[in-house]
């Protein structure tokens, strides 16, 4: 089995519940590294990119999207789940242009789990600078509006809790610290 | 329906696919405001609560958790799905004992949304301080160490991308904002 601690060949059985455009979800039999057999719900999901789209002066461009399940509109950078065999990198430029109307040249900040207890999603994050606009490219089912902020409201906004997304804080956060 | 941008009453119909512990899933049948009607696959939580340890000398204890889902194990912080009925900072006072064995005193930091694409979960991030040894209570499901680790060496496990999971990361930036 190799190392005890890695989930290679732990997999008793898997049972499918559903496929659909957010990915597989399913009930898995695993043997835990302290011998125990769980039944664990998990959703497999096949990855996304995020991008902090980040101005010389500090400043962000963020989205407004609606989201159904987060209740209404948020904050967030532009992000989307990767096509099948598409490389992070194309798919963070991809929505850069789309949701924001920028082009840019990318940094890799980190791949991110959003929710490791029912979920192997990962979010590729990136950095963008030497911004410039192109134009943008929003899908039928997409309601999202590209807003420039100045760094210190951005920074307000986390404090006050009125960004609430985790790909998005741990994004900017990680851009400015790359930057200062 | 009051605010265009609020999820409120946008909800035309909901079919159940899978009832378990880690929510309900389901393809929701949904009026965008922009007036398109789409299906979304949505996973519904119950909430959950997590909490940064964090030691007078800006020290942090993490725990190295399995998860099957995230390919093995990973740093996190201690944190629990909530009871039904249960307060934010009841859970993290109980995940904080239970999976670090400390208690102390807690100061909110944010509700974060996990990843909206998909599930309306959300974690009462917390930071707790003046802790306290009290002894570990491990689930049979639960394969967890604590670990405490000195600020430097946290800051760059987060360079690194040794710590990926989100409201990790979000947790201890957060913490640390708060305590400079």
């Amino acid at each position: 089995m190799g190392d005890p601690n890695d989930a290679a060949g732990r997999t008793r059985g898997r049972r499918e519940i559903h496929s659909g455009s957010v990915g597989r979800f399913g009930v898995e039999e695993v043997d835990l590294p302290n011998g125990r057999r769980v039944s664990l719900e998990i959703l497999r999901h096949p990855g996304a990119a995020a991008v902090v789209p980040i101005h010389p002066d500090g400043s962000i461009t963020l989205i407004r999207q609606y989201r159904h399940a987060a209740g209404g509109t948020i904050w967030e950078i532009p992000a989307g789940k990767l096509e099948p065999g598409e490389a992070p990198a194309h798919c963070a430029l991809r929505e850069l242009a789309e949701e924001a109307g920028l082009a840019g040249v990318l940094t890799p900040l980190l791949p991110l789990f959003t929710t490791p207890a029912f979920t192997d999603e990962v979010i590729h994050l990136f950095a963008a600078r030497e911004l410039r606009g192109v134009p943008l490219a929003l899908e039928d089912d997409e309601v999202i509006e590209p807003v420039r902020l100045p760094r210190e409201e951005v920074d307000r906004m986390i404090r006050a809790g009125e960004i609430r997304d985790g790909k998005t804080i741990v994004g900017i956060l990680l851009a400015w610290r790359l930057a200062d």
